[in-house]
């Protein structure tokens, strides 16, 4: 059948292929360039839609007066993150660009750029990798990834335009450079620590963010009263049951396609490997999390739940590649009991992580960095450990630098009576349920 | 490890590959044929999605007593399409057919047609380009989007079954006439008219239809007071905003897709700085419109943020390939701020739009439309004004006629009584949130 | 430009392909194993998403006062079949083990195992098909998608614990013993039968399980009053279209992934046809509610357009290859208007069936599976209606005497305070939307 393609380009791309036998002899590396870009925009869409899931997972867990925020700082977050990692952010992890006027002027610091429209195969800058726009797309997702776990930390008290500084700071520079030590080849790198998708580099560092910022913001008003803890519980659950259950789907792409390369028997075959361990983990954390709460409340806690299988994720993406289905269900069971006994922890401390985040994102990061020598012979535990100390000290020493200065200029918290009134109507002008009255 | 395949068809599919060591010569076409069918896939299902995400936004932003009804619309709506699009819409849209009894006769004019089971490489169409089916199922989702667009604008006060009449008419004959112009290689194509995935060709013409309707079916009652606008805000604003999401997400088919081809190099990396280029104009929309209302009303307004990164993206849709990454987020930018402007405008116009479907696709698409020349040296100026206003004319007048003709016949609007007790009870008989009372 | 990989296992499985020039000649059987692979990693995916629309559908038609416990049990059960589908099922089913202690010795009884890291293309199991792995991980996602059909129907009166140890019998031996005699190569396999993807395998021993359980069970209290059947509507309708929605995306991979090859043109234009025909059967189906509900009560029922929309694909999985796109919507149509007919005669029988799962899912499951001759020539109308039978016996009585066993031991049934108060209060100590009060 005659069919017109929309696309100039497109078809004259194809025509040339066609037209030309002599390209046939290349194909191998050009089907692994094809194949590695579309893992690159296949698990790019997936961590993307996390950006949903983390917003449905957090504005579940707030109460109805704030949820109108919430979900505001959620778009705006990862908005601001493609504007951040753009600018900066991109070329200050690949390469680890030194901060020098060579550097900028030859743009290996600067903004990123993606490789020429239609490119031909012998332009392209590594036909055995992928096209750098699909691995933009990607790595942006990543950074992206950060910012929203700061965001449920921090609910319910915070200003948005503050929270969003922060956020640009996080995305243009903080992510990036410590990234860079490891991802950019840096010095971590070097000394064999192993990340595979970012149990450290991704999750612990939104976990140290947070943290810094729970620590500087302070409690909810009301939270911690003569040493009772006042449970504030989320609105909406099945909201934050959604995001869990994308945020799951997205960890497909997050874990899968940080194996870089699926055009080969042993890349596609490795990836598989990743899809069903990041399962298995899942599953692993989601039932520990249900009996560990039926043994120690007699009831089942559905946020547990929730956040178990979200930290048995965490826990398998440092080391997705390596473990057996089994390991992998232990070592995302093992996460999501460290969340049941790490909530309660904080709230010890006082520490008034709204989500759960901390437990979910930096603990079990934590461990699931450490449980990378278990399965994967060529982790050291002291190399591990070493790098789990460098970038939290950086990361949370950074942060609570700059939310101080945040708190100490421009403000970081909204007044007591528009916490007690709810941000959304007191600082948006906007309900998020405006129809549906509230039981007293 | 021995293992029984399902299908006797795919084994034997297998089989005969492996066997003949001859097609080893002819990878490179059926590579490119299998990975361009593969786009079609992975894009048609994103676009589908896309059902889900208007289905969500507009459910969301309806009040509770009309929520049933928003959600069987759209449910409807998009299997009407797929029927309306079958029977006639694909083969009008591809080739411009001519209405003649050869035509119909030959099968050239009808119902859509899929090439064969188990087809043959040397019996396909067009082994440079993808599957018939992969195709036709692509281009279906093109034609449901428009249809949802419509449902957001008329929201609240029309009735269910002749806006599915309207909905048959839309997708079998209004939609993929004017798209073959264009698309189907017609006159629009030939004068060098350039829209990439249908900013014009797909956003604005649910935009126009939106508007024809608005305009005959009228505002719903009490909305324009005394000259003041009565806000009617939205039920579950959580819900909007996870529908965005999903637009947001089902974007990267709706424009990677339209790349039509991913089996070389050079279209590979197209379709990544597609994917790239979609995300930063929509990222730019939301930034803009979060902007633009703290500046004019000292306020963040959530759904103008929602509204601003979908205006960003069908901003970016007529030419998300050509633009860098600054420019892509400019481009978006712009159309969040069209939003925040237009929005109230319309307003002004008495023309009631639930969703702001019309700011979002209609402006936003000419805008997007008009700045292809900006960033791709092929399009010109005048070409894309004059192609704007021939598509907006005629789908501007059929549609009007069509609403009109409805509306004098078997009518096209609930009842004042009905309107005001919602549309869910009256018309329907049952609520979307039977047990959540209602604030007074 | 210079780009570190993040892991030295992809670099080094890269190097040594592009290093390897005599690899070329060997392509096509790599890019078969390397896109099988990849359709059941997609397909996996947006099965997995499944478990995320079962969740919502259900929550959805629930009374707020048990969503807590919907939600918890959709989470649990999903992570249950993946431990019980790795330990058991996945061996169990391929191949037909038999039971011994030199088939548990030699491993091919027992627990799941992936090829090793890195795999080799000559240490691959078979390079004509795809990786065990990507094999298991879509296989497992249907063995919960069978899970997931039965929480549906036995919601609001069964306890947590005895129904995730009827999920693991369900999914570790159930399920699996059964789909081996298909899709394993067994006995029914022999006989001609013929499912491709599941409407029996799947869908009707989900629904049968389900009717066992809602038999041994009971209805709701109150459910059944003097011969009259009293409503108890679902508390959020927008969730449960939701859920459809995504069951509607994930259908794509449920049906296409079962082509189980999408490397040569034959395979991916099946793959193209199974997504049109089964968007079609969708379609089909929810139209034929909505017109069957139209006809009989004069207004469209929401519920029953969802769950004709899942009817029709339910419908069409048997065989959504060999359809035309016009069979594809009237068989999926037919089985939209089973779901009109079948759920009242439930409610006839008092067996009380909460979301409809069992007319969606065993119904129009076997509809879909007689249907198969229509358009499928190899299928017998003798063989299939014993196939049906077969199935439909062995998992019905199994499941029967399973749910007995548990009410006769530990009790599957709260009591009827519980009941009435609320599953979420009383089991669990968590509200689902603790802030919305409820309309007396």
């Amino acid at each position: 059948m005659f069919r017109i393609s929309r696309s100039v380009l497109a078809l004259a791309g194809i025509g040339a292929l066609v037209a030309t036998p002599a390209l046939a002899q290349e194909v191998p590396e050009h089907g692994v360039f094809v194949l590695n870009s579309l893992l690159f925009l296949i698990g790019g869409v997936l961590v993307m839609f996390m950006a949903c899931g983390f917003c449905m997972l957090e504005t579940g867990l707030v109460r109805s007066k704030n949820t109108t925020m919430q979900l505001t700082k959620n778009v705006a977050l990862f908005s601001v993150a493609a504007i951040g990692y753009y600018l900066i952010g991109y070329n200050l992890m690949y390469p680890l660009g030194t901060w020098s006027i060579d550097g900028i002027l030859s743009g290996v610091i600067g903004i990123a750029v993606m490789e020429a429209v239609g490119i031909a195969p012998d332009a392209a800058d590594d036909l055995a990798y992928a096209s750098t726009a699909s691995d933009y797309f990607f790595q942006l997702m990543f950074c992206a990834a950060t910012a929203s776990i700061v965001s449920g930390t921090l609910a319910e008290r915070i200003k948005l335009w503050p929270f969003l500084l922060f956020t640009l700071i996080l995305t243009a520079v903080i992510y990036p450079l410590q990234a860079s030590w490891k991802w950019g080849g840096g010095f971590l790198d070097e000394m064999g620590f192993l990340d595979f998708a970012g149990s450290t580099v991704v999750h612990s560092v939104g976990g140290w963010a947070a943290l810094a910022g729970a620590l500087v913001l302070g409690a909810r008003t009301g939270k911690y009263k003569d040493g009772r803890v006042v449970p504030m519980p989320g609105a909406n659950l099945p909201l934050a049951t959604l995001g869990m259950f994308i945020l799951w789907l997205g960890w497909f792409g997050f874990n899968g396609g940080s194996q870089l390369a699926m055009g080969t028997v042993s890349d596609v075959a490795d990836v598989s490997r990743i899809f069903a361990n990041t399962n298995a983990a899942a599953a692993g954390g989601a039932i520990a999390a249900a009996v560990a709460t039926q043994l120690m409340y007699k009831k089942v806690d559905l946020t547990m739940v929730l956040n178990g299988a979200l930290a048995g994720l965490v826990s398998i993406t440092a080391e997705p590649l390596t473990p057996t289905l089994g390991a992998a269900t232990l070592i995302g069971g093992i996460g999501g009991v460290i969340v049941v006994f790490t909530v309660p922890l904080l709230d010890k401390f006082q520490i008034d992580d709204v989500v759960g985040a901390i437990p979910v994102h930096l603990i079990a990061g934590i461990w699931g960095t450490l449980a990378v020598p278990i399965t994967n012979g060529d982790a050291s535990f002291g190399t591990q450990i070493t790098s789990i100390v460098i970038v939290g000290v950086f990361t949370f020493v950074v942060s609570w630098i700059v939310w101080t200065i945040l708190k100490m200029t421009i403000g970081i918290r909204v007044s007591e009576e528009v916490e007690l009134a709810g941000l959304d109507n007191a600082e948006l002008g906007m309900e998020a349920y405006p129809e549906f009255s509230r039981q007293v």
